[in-house]
């Protein structure tokens, strides 16, 4: 039987339950973050923590237990279930913290070499900036993908700019220039910081400005990133074919943050 | 101890839960319906069910069972529960359907006598038109008005129109014309149908034209409405006194509704 964390003591996970007329349910009035876990060890935990504990501050659901017991609870976790590598989450509610596990999300070759097909949805998420579980709008936009055979659908705004993906975040190269939405606007990604750190690097200017959708098949690739997929290409969005121009790095970028891992 | 039904059996209370990584919990995937019992009656039953169908559909969450036989539950959980009247709550989630009650809600006569204060909140709900559990905007709203001693916040949107409450819908009342939000830009409530039907035997034109929040000041009342206070006068929105002039038909337009149930 699978275990999990609640409130810092070990359980097993079908224990893991909410009442249908708390907030949790009633309200999604919760938060979470979901990382992996790489050779047992939980990858860039203390971002994951730091983004948790605004979350749940943006909420008004502030943590009752410091980001150092939720480390140690999660290194518990891995010990007791001999974890090696997995997808770790943590869910923050008004019952408080549970911490799950599941078979590490792992995207086939193909998808990094051939690219994923996306769609467009028009919508933008509440609170942009943080994680919670107020997500129908990203349910529904998968759902939508999902029936059109797509992989992500990445979210348009009420400018007709491309913001982020339901669970990404979204990027387009143009030249030696790597833009990708305002701040303010998107999910600080932990992932997402570590391409613009890598695009950097490599020589990019980054430019904070979600580029608009219809300019988007002018532009010389456009790819995602995520905690699961690091740094993936976009090979369609709807019936157009994205240009592949610089896709060598966009693999780099996807490989430099493996490594960091 | 209390009961509830759970696809259609009784069961206790305390046993109807979700597990915390299903899409109910993670991704605020339910829809919900709340109804009254007066005189051991569901009130307005059947408009609450097609709603119910309708939020459903909606978010592609089919009901699998008829309106009829919800009618059957409801009608046996009102039998064996032996109740005469109450808050009914119809929540239905991947898990399936759950009727629970509470008691009823009763609001003092001296909110209606008084008015009820009020705030502005800058948003818009995603899927206005539908019941959704994504409610974590409208649960921010209750707590900033909670925090400022206001009993509800009323929503702005990006062309900063009063388009309704968090639980409630909103009228501006201008001599013998009474202005609501427009259709598809609000839930279409169970009173609010009822609000419009009654205020046009008043004699009342109805206009569906969400008022500017900043010419509010300059209506000759204005008020909220919902399944739990029928027609409720509003005294104050932040910190601007509301004139009272009309506030006898409010009155009588909540005093109809409640001779309906």
């Amino acid at each position: 039987m699978k275990r999990a964390i609640f409130n810092g003591k070990l359980v097993e996970e079908d224990t893991l339950k909410v009442g249908v007329l708390s907030p949790t349910v009633t309200s999604s009035y919760s938060v979470y973050e979901t990382l992996r876990v790489i050779n047992s060890r939980a990858v860039f935990l203390r971002d994951h923590l730091m983004r948790l504990k605004k979350s749940s501050d943006e909420i008004y659901l502030p943590l009752k237990v410091s980001e150092i017991e939720i480390s140690e609870w999660i290194e518990n976790l891995i010990k007791c279930e001999d974890i090696s590598s997995a997808q770790l989450r943590i869910t923050h509610s008004e019952e408080g913290i549970f911490i799950t596990y599941s078979d590490l999300i792992a995207y086939p070759d193909s998808y990094y070499e051939d690219g994923v097909k996306c769609i467009y949805f028009f919508g933008e998420r509440f609170m942009p900036t943080v994680k919670t579980s107020n997500r129908l709008l990203s349910t529904l936009a998968m759902k939508r993908a999902e029936s059109k055979g797509a992989f992500e659908a990445l979210l348009v705004n009420r400018r007709e700019r491309v913001t982020e993906g339901t669970r990404t975040n979204f990027y387009a190269i143009a030249d030696k220039s790597l833009y990708t939405a305002e701040d303010e606007l998107v999910l600080s990604g932990v992932t997402r910081t570590r391409v613009i750190k890598i695009a950097k690097e490599l020589g990019y200017k980054v430019i904070f400005e979600a580029p608009k959708y219809d300019d988007i098949k002018y532009f010389d690739s456009v790819f995602i990133s995520s905690t699961s997929m690091a740094a993936l290409p976009v090979s369609e969005i709807g019936d157009v074919k994205m240009k592949r121009d610089r896709w060598q790095d966009i693999i780099r970028i996807k490989d430099e943050i493996r490594k960091m891992e």
